[in-house]
């Protein structure tokens, strides 16, 4: 029987109720003739509570002991979920990422899926039983409990897919699928029917959350068609493929905006070999990821550089920075923590020429200034005054998607 | 270093406070010279509240998984102890049953220890790292999952204790040791300085819930000294040691009670060969655990045939003897909920004749009717009205204790 992977996250089976409600899903999906492997995140707010108890003991917990700690609560959603499907009459079994190890590397709290044995669950299924499998959760080479990051039962779940050679990874959460834009921004958003995972990649990096970029990764990699789609409703959601050529008729897919970055700018720095390196080994050595960077030589020998980091990351960031400042003999340093990052997404960039000149016109139309500018081949990022955020959002979705008719 | 096993019950680590207070504990006992191992439970609460999750999807909730839910509770609260060690500066490391190989039979529920892998405890110890083990659970030898039942956490530190070659298993608790009797209804009741293994296992199965039976079966088998003591306070509380010749001159350790029973009597049942079988098959595969069992054969062939089950269970028991009723060829059926099981426990009965007509003169002496009597080598059990139970207690104590001096 053609085999499904199907991954619920933490609203999905955030009570017994809607734990019962997803067994009834499962059993649909048995009955029309698949395989189920279920992936299964921890019950809404679990993973909040259990850190905010080893926050009472610890400002900042040891990572390993914070993994086992966490870890705990899908052991709980996978249990509770194996006894509603048994409950009902279908024969399932449960297991823990040691049990059919999810062999990851030793970085708690981020760590990296290597291999997965899949023996177990192979004769389960030939048992007849539905597999539920605890998301985010794998064990390192010596055995110790490791966490994948948030949205890691994501990865699992395509992970799971990957190894098992599965027909499809079904993702179920709260929305019906990936939109053209945020539909509480732009009311003409529309669900996308496929999606190329470049274009997945982008958008999860540019603040479209519907799924975790490294499981978008991991999909790419081994071509796992994953089905984003709502738990609380039948209708198709979007397909995640690989490109094709059709898609290439589309210049813009999507687009994106992120409020969460602040940007900082070191203001007439001695423009000469080496300086970037001084200013951003401190930051990294901090675990501050630095999003864009952008730096121009000015005629003096002096240049600006200005950057962008998380926000909750840039009081830290600047302490940092000013401990460099002679150092690196910059003048001054300035803040903005009022900025938005809104990018336009889509394939079709590769094969046409001027999606950039229209997104500044469109921009300047509205009188939106443009303060930091980023690319990618299939991506146009630029960072403005974050009150314009959702005017921008529409503007480009109606310029370069609007008027697509059915995307 | 001379090792100390520690074991931390519910209510010692039912809040993130009381878990710095035990981490202040064990670290004073690592400053005094000692290597320390540490088996913790579920914070106080924990187990029931899961329990009940359970029991809203299943009435009976499937046993393998039941496992992997409970055993969620032990592993938040190892994490948690860890992480309160090491933010005192502390070296500490957790591990999960799984992870140092608590191996047990596959009996869900209520696992036996067969073996525990001392590999890495014996290299973290080395490393200067108090180890902090997972109470109650284990995995079979297929890794599924399992628990020991309650009090499993009891067993899990006797066993480490035992494997490792321990000086002695600490049992912290609630309660300052091992008393004559139960300070609630016997204000003379005394703690113990010393108690043998096997009073110990007649006390436990008798009503007195300081330890569960089968840690104290494992500490007898292996000769671990078992030291039951306040988590609380820092004064002695009672050893749990091999026989000593000194035992024999105390008649009676302890007095028990018991209101957990209900009594049940097949009245004038045919004394004809495989009636207990016919009778007690069906109640074993119901999972009922039959106490006393008191027959008496009359001259007209016939026989009342009296046994004791757990309260809870009696009416379980009381359908199944119903439908066995035409079978068994039996009269009627009684049952009485309000008795007590009350015990006088001593190794010096084996020595001593007398005991016996002693306890029945002084409860006849308050016209405390005797409605069953079981005995084994160092104990007597009545079945008493319930309502005598204080009463009963006290005397018995007064008569075989209370004038004895220093215990």
């Amino acid at each position: 029987m053609p085999l499904l992977v199907q991954k619920y996250g933490g609203t999905s089976v955030g009570s017994i109720e809607r734990i019962k409600q997803v067994a009834a899903k499962i059993i649909r999906a048995k009955r029309v003739g698949h395989d189920v492997v279920v992936v299964v995140s921890a019950m809404a707010g679990e993973t909040n509570r259990l850190l905010g108890l080893a926050h009472e003991i610890a400002e900042i917990p040891d990572e390993r002991e914070k993994d086992v700690l966490l870890a705990s609560g899908e052991q709980v959603s996978v249990a509770l979920l194996t006894l509603a499907l048994k409950e009902v009459g279908q024969p399932a079994r449960s297991y823990l990422g040691h049990q059919v190890r999810i062999e990851t590397d030793s970085a708690y709290g981020k760590a990296r899926i290597l291999s997965i044995d899949s023996t177990k669950i192979v004769q389960a299924i030939k048992a007849g039983d539905v597999v539920v499998v605890a998301g985010f959760q794998g064990v390192d080479e010596d055995d110790n409990i490791t966490t994948l990051g948030r949205g890691g039962s994501d990865t699992s779940a395509v992970a799971l897919a990957a190894f098992l050679n599965a027909e499809a990874c079904e993702i179920y959460t709260d929305v019906d699928g990936v939109f053209t834009a945020d539909p509480g921004i732009c009311p003409q958003a529309r669900k996308l029917a496929r999606i190329s995972y470049d274009e997945m990649i982008e958008l999860a990096s540019t603040g479209a959350k519907v799924l975790e970029i490294r499981s978008v990764e991991f999909a790419k990699n081994y071509s796992v068609p994953v089905h984003v789609r709502s738990t609380f409703s039948d209708v198709e959601g979007t397909w995640l493929v690989n490109e094709e050529e059709s898609m290439n008729d589309v210049l813009v897919s999507g687009v994106a905006s992120d409020k969460n970055e602040a940007k900082i700018t070191l203001v007439r720095v001695p423009d000469q070999p080496g300086l970037a390196a001084q200013i951003f080994g401190p930051i990294a050595d901090a675990h501050i990821v630095v999003d864009m960077i952008i730096q121009n030589a000015s005629e003096d020998g002096t240049t600006d550089l200005t950057f962008t980091v998380p926000k909750a990351d840039h009081k830290k960031a600047l302490s940092i920075m000013e401990k460099a400042l002679p150092a690196v003999h910059a003048k001054g340093i300035t803040v903005d923590t009022e900025i938005a990052k809104v990018s336009v997404v889509g394939v079709g960039m590769r094969t046409h020429a001027g999606v950039a000149a229209k997104m500044f016109q469109v921009l300047a139309a509205e009188g939106i200034n443009i303060e930091m500018i980023s690319t990618s081949e299939i991506k146009i990022s630029v960072v403005i005054n974050a009150k314009y955020t959702e005017l921008a959002v529409r503007v480009l979705h109606e310029a370069f998607i609007g008027k697509q008719g059915t995307v």
